[in-house]
């Protein structure tokens, strides 16, 4: 939208451009700066910066990880920094990522069952995962407390859709750049579960509506 | 966990002994009770009142929908409401669970290439579900604001994989009485979710070590 010609010269434009060619409020971009996740303009007077483009593409997926992404200020900071400064290794990347969604879960809880389930599915998955295997297995906590049985073979059927979706995701990461991987994996996480989650609740209304009829 | 024991007289217990029986604080239970997520014990005294083993379930529930549901006070009131007046139609209940964890989205999106990939994949859902349309539409928004370019072929693939899953799902609903298949279908779509998500994750640990490799 017009936001190559506003940087054609070279120089930055002032807070009041940015909020426009953004569509974020001037004050909310005062709220991101002091927050840390906007780095901070070129100070070209003691009371005047100027913000360019990295600024706009920065603002673009704060709005994302905030909005859409569901995720807090601090795990978005913390994952804005990992963008700033990549892990060397492309496999720690998703630790990072995956630690920034997955949800606080109580200490101590018993990891046997899922161990088990790992191995029964012949999936590798290493100690440095820890928190995504106890987001795992307090989701099994909860049915289990509600009473609520998975009929037979759901969790297996679980597994390898999952499965599936995950392999073409991984292969799908781009070696090119480390900054591409680094966006790729972040984003792709984040922003892709939401997505999932109402993609399920979609196919559920339709099964629904073919097995039980509508209304009308 | 002996709560057969302590009922089997049939009368019911005191507040201090419901604590005891489902491991949660009596100021906790005070607490939802005053939120009304529990509903309130038979009075034996202008000060006393006395709690069953429906309290018992309730209270399994309610930890449940609060903790790994990742519900808020609101929506698992709305909820717990439906599982006490269930609505007649089968079909009916699958919005209601879909309502309570849909997320808040903005007025005014744009649904127009959400109802565009509905129709490629002749998936028939109703007005009624707006707002699962509107998250999903919201969903779309968030990879696009973020400049995140979802790979050749990936929401198809997540459409088939969400298919297949919900298929199985929905064939699975209990159809002996209404109150099994309200609670199938509220745990199901609230329990669920974290699940999926937490073995999405995991299941790309296992495709990115067999990819990239350990560090070790």
């Amino acid at each position: 939208m017009g936001s190559e010609s506003i940087y054609c010269q070279g120089v930055g434009v002032r807070i009041s451009q940015l909020a426009r060619e953004t569509e974020v409020p001037v004050a909310t971009i005062k709220f991101y700066l002091r927050e840390q996740l906007l780095h901070d303009g070129e100070l070209t007077s003691p009371t005047q910066a100027q913000y360019d483009e990295g600024h706009v593409r920065r603002l673009r997926l704060i709005r994302a990880l905030l909005g859409p992404g569901g995720l807090s200020i601090a795990a978005t900071r913390e994952l804005l920094d990992e963008l700033v400064a990549p892990p060397a290794a492309q496999h720690d990347l998703l630790g990072i990522a995956h630690h920034a969604v997955n949800p606080a879960v109580p200490d101590g809880l018993d990891l046997a069952v899922t161990y088990q389930l790992m191995q029964r599915w012949g999936w590798h998955v290493d100690e440095q995962d820890h928190d995504t295997l106890a987001a795992f297995a307090h989701a099994l906590q909860g049915l289990d407390a509600a009473g609520f049985e998975l009929p037979e073979g759901a969790l297996d059927l679980y597994a390898r859709a999952m499965a599936e979706i995950a392999e073409a995701e991984v292969a799908a990461v781009p070696t090119d750049s480390a900054e591409a991987a680094v966006r790729y994996v972040v984003l792709g996480t984040v922003l892709v579960e939401p997505l999932l989650l109402a993609l399920r609740r979609l196919a559920q209304q339709n099964a629904s509506s073919r097995r039980f009829g509508d209304k009308t």
